[in-house]
């Protein structure tokens, strides 16, 4: 008995257009699609490929907890590995999908981690959320010998101002009810006119903004960008 | 008479599998579709996409010189930017193809600055170089709050070693020449061992292996990985 492959697929940020030709052709040759999802809730990834889904295919929600502690989401990975060990086990691939890229910020890292020494793995690369924005918002992000930085929005005030002010550009990723402390971090760098706010990158419920306009409460799935830039053939960044 | 859209499509690192659904409907329709090429070379660009492009297409070549000296190119920009005016301005779109993403270190940015204020510009994301890097190796890169950095690779040593010092993972693009001035940078901080080479990512030549046993010498398509991870979740980085 040959066992399966597990395959992580980055479904891309939102935009059912964004997904590659290689995720869709892996979705449509699935027997087993796994996803992650809160409990009683549609998961993101999931209805972004939907209408890739084969009819009969078998689907398994691991069900991750919102919660602060990071154990309990933890054990709903164990309980989810088991479940997709199970179906390799048995000889059947199992594609498991991923928002934006499996290994940059996924959740797909829990599983390969605890599946991959055992099983064959492949991992379809996805569109990130923000080349998503920079694309809707057209707006050059680095070139030449630019340096980027890219920090999620929990990191403390003097970290981030540490990083932004040393790097050409700063992507702040998990924006969410940090906004005001990294708003208040990049107006005291007097780089507010240098940053902008992204929500829902490539939906149909996408909104773009500069960061002086942005809301006090942000969504989960937002992210503000810096770019400073340090080529003199870029006159318009 | 309404103006042509210029329209900058990321063909991603190489394989033709991982362009976006998006990408290939713009090419798809296409009329008109421009690309930077070395002189009397194939355009990389263009071989990604080549299935696609339909027949009778107008193609525009925008010939770049290979120079250390930055004006020859720009001035080449200028001409290509004329070129793709006339046909914007004859009513009629254009599809810019550009490796990778257009707005991460990619040449469209040069004609986006050209055309951009005159013409309505929309931009395809593209898969990265790097997130197609990971996906060979089932890499994680970053997940919860690591910080990443992406750097070119003619950067400075010093620089090199505090970016890569203070940060959980590190990307460095276009290494050929400057890898060994990056392979000691690495080794002073004593994370050979963390450090993975990678070149032509995603292509049937793809190479991968630990930054101990990389040659002297790298195409300019190779990257280095620098994985430290922060994640006491994640045991088998």
């Amino acid at each position: 008995m040959i066992a399966g492959k597990l395959i992580g697929v980055g479904t891309g940020p939102g935009d059912p257009e964004l997904l590659t030709m290689k995720a869709v052709i892996r979705i449509v040759a699935a027997e087993v699609i796994a996803y992650p999802t809160l409990a009683d809730r549609d998961s993101f990834a999931r209805s972004i490929v939907e209408q890739h889904i084969p009819t009969g295919a078998r689907e398994i929600r691991v069900e991750v907890p919102m919660s602060v502690e990071r154990e309990p989401a933890q054990l709903a990975y164990d309980t989810g590995a088991a479940e997709i060990s199970a179906v390799l086990s048995a000889g059947t691939d199992v594609v498991f999908l991923c928002e934006g890229d499996p290994l940059f910020y996924g959740s797909f890292m829990y599983l390969l981690d605890r599946l991959c020494p055992d099983f064959d793995v492949e991992v379809v690369p996805g569109i990130t959320s923000f080349t998503a924005a920079t694309a809707s918002l057209a707006l050059p992000l680095v070139s030449r010998n630019d340096i980027l930085a890219v920090i999620p929005g929990p990191i403390d005030s003097e970290q981030l101002k540490t990083r932004i002010s040393s790097s050409d550009a700063t992507i702040i990723m998990k924006v969410g009810r940090h906004l005001p402390k990294i708003r208040d971090a990049i107006d005291a760098l007097g780089l507010l006119e240098h940053a902008t706010y992204v929500e829902r990158a490539s939906l149909s419920a996408e909104r773009t903004m500069p960061l002086s306009e942005a809301p006090e409460s942000a969504p989960y799935f937002s992210m503000i960008l810096v770019t400073k830039g340090s080529d003199p053939w870029l006159k318009n960044r």
